[in-house]
């Protein structure tokens, strides 16, 4: 993709000693808490022909020092039984970061793997989270001299099977989480080439994910991120993954019928179906998991420290609706709502995100099963969320109002909704539901970092309709 | 993709009038009749950047010479009204070489749009066509040598937009027939490069076919060839694209859930669902032609020169169940049954197919509507064409004997079938049924042409569950 510059290559120096024995692909953080440097221990070479890039980093935080600690000794003051290893791909993402986090301190051995192309979304359309964030290395580092835990960093991109080959072989995972994809249905809409863009990386990525289980961890278990945006808006109740069908008197149990509206939303639709077919062609293993829209930021881990501090979009493009209102009340911006605002969707805090998914993981799926969660606790309008945020507004003194701004997007502004989610609750999830003291909570979050709101950014930008194919800049 | 070279850069001569006046793309058969070379006129040069190729086909076949005929003055001699431009994507390849004669011959000004792939396959993996067939270029030429019609040649890849773009600004179609894609479900599973080839070639492919209708040619009719391959086997009675349901008391009409079986079926799936976004969001007109398995070879216009000749596959990969039955009878070959062969599917004749083409054509979807016709005339089940064929082959003196293989494929071998194709016969569709007279013909034309069978590409070589991520050399 034109608009991509992510062929880099970096091997690690010869003084670091691999995970796994496999050279110069990963370092596992723990085995390098002795060398005398603060920074990461890197050495940049180019190969002869362009690789997948790794990069290394050093545990050792500066003036710190730590016991060093195996990675089973250091799970099983977590666990009594044998450490759970879990891949989180795009473990440095907004749910992929706060999952790693919470994984690890559940006592999971965790390795991420990442390219860290949403960075560079952020560079190419001039947007930034509204928390500071800081580097993956800096995380892992930070979050190392913290807990004492090491979250293994592999970082590259899954489309290049050779690199993923690499990391499933060195770190031979149990559990698979893949958040690693383009995950804004406003970016695959900017123009032909993010569309294409989203659509392969989504759907390769995954293939090569499937691929990877096959070839090297045939009962790694795949925990996918799906989305609720697969299913569209039926007139009928949405139900988990597959719906019972009585027709012309035969009666069978398929598929949901998918209708996505953008190319994201689509990516996520071909991903399930490739997935469904590989768990019962090769047995693989699979839960998908069509989440709602999460809000939030802090989750028990992400709390800790500024340097473990989660990104918080929102922008036109990666912004999601309530933490999008959240800012814009704090700044005295209109809440833009999209046309009429009777969307309706489902909602999650993003400590359910975290929770749901060490449940998928902690409950795997059998091997040949396809299994479909619907992740959200709650459904709201967008006329709901105006609504709410403009009473926890006013608490503040805030004085919130609302616009109707042309709806960018081609989608049902009223609409039937009712979408079953009970599969995980009877796993055990415990919803934090959006309380009244929750939403105060995060119209405060976005009142502290309110200096950082670039107002050019809250205005929706991308229009479905007016998509080209020709490379577009996004205004800001 | 490694196994795919396909990088190559032609530009016509500077003494090539094209047909729109765009330089260099695409010239018009037509004009080079005076040409006093009976081969193309071509001159290869490579471009700065690798771009795509475009070859550039001389009319003028050795030792005749036709009276100029602009392609109004052409098409005119077939319709009063004004003639259609149909884009025949993938017009070199079974079933789009015979569906680009057929609409040339009805009056449609025709341009093939094709990268010659389907040739390069064959030489990868060593197999050949029954049938030998001369190139695309030779092709047109005779067709134009007989009919005195023209059909435009666009050598190039739709994965290159640019490519793609130019050849729809000098075009203009009215419709655009896809069947440019990689077509065969065992070779999607050779390999993971193979099937990560497939899902991007057809994906992107049509994605950008999607974008050059919307950017150049808005009401442009895209009629895509989909597979009845998209539903799988499902136990209630299969619609055509969409099904009503009833569910805890409410109704909708939704998608026909989709359970495709390997990863060239499941990029048909991916490609419908992308489709029908594309009409709702940006009101193109589709109809998605969800085809069953195509038997046969001859229609009118390939029967009338050997040098217009269609390919036959009867390997392994490409060969379709019908005519390989054929040509194991025909060289003393047992009919291979894969498992139980109480598998099923729809099936047509390839001169249905054609037809049935052209009636889509002429009865274009409506701006914004996905339409989905079922494109079969009969079901068989693989031991019902096995039976049909012994009884054939006993006619003509041939024992044929029939012997189940262990079925390479991961599908049910007894099921329930019965799928709706009722919308293309309502538009006028007469098909042609699979007739004692005709499987005579089918068999004798195999027989014909027995000495050219490579009995090592008969039998099944692909595995769904042995599918590994490494290359694989399809054994020969």
């Amino acid at each position: 993709m034109a608009h991509l510059i992510t062929n880099c290559s970096f091997s690690a120096s010869p003084a670091v000693k691999t995970f796994s024995g496999s050279p110069g692909y990963c370092c596992n953080v723990g085995q390098l808490q002795n060398s005398k440097s603060s920074n990461l221990s890197l050495k940049s070479s180019f190969k002869r022909q362009k690789k997948s890039y790794v990069t290394c980093a050093s545990a050792a935080v500066q003036g710190q020092t730590q016991t060093p600690l195996t990675g089973s000794q250091e799970a099983s003051g977590h666990s009594s039984s044998k450490p759970k290893k879990v891949m989180v791909i795009g473990g440095d993402g907004y749910c992929g970061w706060a999952t790693a986090l919470h994984l690890s301190n559940k006592g999971y051995e965790v390795a991420i793997v990442d390219n860290l192309v949403r960075r560079l979304f952020d560079h190419q359309l001039g947007l930034d989270s509204l928390t500071p964030i800081t580097s993956i290395q800096n995380r892992v580092r930070r979050w190392k001299s913290l807990t004492g835990k090491t979250i293994q960093l592999f970082i590259g991109d899954i489309c290049d099977f050779d690199f993923l080959s690499e990391a499933f072989k060195s770190f031979e995972p149990d559990a698979a989480v893949h958040f690693g994809e383009q995950r804004s249905a406003p970016y695959s809409m900017i123009d032909r080439s993010r569309a294409v863009y989203t659509q392969h990386n989504n759907v390769i990525g995954t293939l090569n994910v499937l691929f990877a289980i096959k070839e090297y961890s045939e009962e790694c278990h795949l925990v996918k991120l799906g989305t609720m945006g697969e299913y569209g808006t039926p007139n009928i109740d949405i139900e988990e993954g597959f719906i019972t069908i009585t027709h012309n008197g035969r009666t069978d149990t398929l598929p949901y019928p998918k209708q996505a509206s953008s190319f994201y939303h689509l990516s996520k639709v071909h991903d399930s179906h490739n997935i469904a077919f590989t768990c019962k062609a090769w047995g693989i293993r699979a839960t998908d998991l069509n989440q709602g829209v999460v809000y939030g930021v802090r989750t028990d881990e992400t709390a800790m420290h500024e340097e473990l501090s989660n990104r918080f979009d929102y922008d036109g493009v990666f912004g999601t609706a309530l933490n999008r209102f959240c800012v814009q009340a704090a700044v005295g911006h209109p809440l833009t709502v999209y046309g009429k605002g009777g969307q309706t969707r489902g909602y999650l805090d993003i400590r359910d995100t975290v929770q749901c998914v060490e449940l998928a993981i902690a409950n795997p799926a059998k091997p040949g099963e396809f299994r479909v969660f619907n992740q959200f606790t709650e459904q709201f309008s967008v006329n709901d969320l105006a609504k709410l945020v403009t009473a926890a507004g006013a608490k503040l003194g805030l004085d919130v109002q609302t616009k109707s701004v042309p709806n960018p997007r081609v989608e049902a502004e009223e609409h039937y909704y009712n979408a079953k989610h009970t599969k995980l609750i009877e796993l055990g999830l415990v919803p934090h539901l959006l309380s009244d003291s929750l939403l105060d909570s995060l119209l405060n979050f976005a009142v502290q970092y309110k200096d950082r709101v670039d107002t050019a950014q809250i205005m929706p930008s991308v229009s479905w309709k007016k998509m080209g194919a020709k490379p577009r800049t996004v205004s800001v």
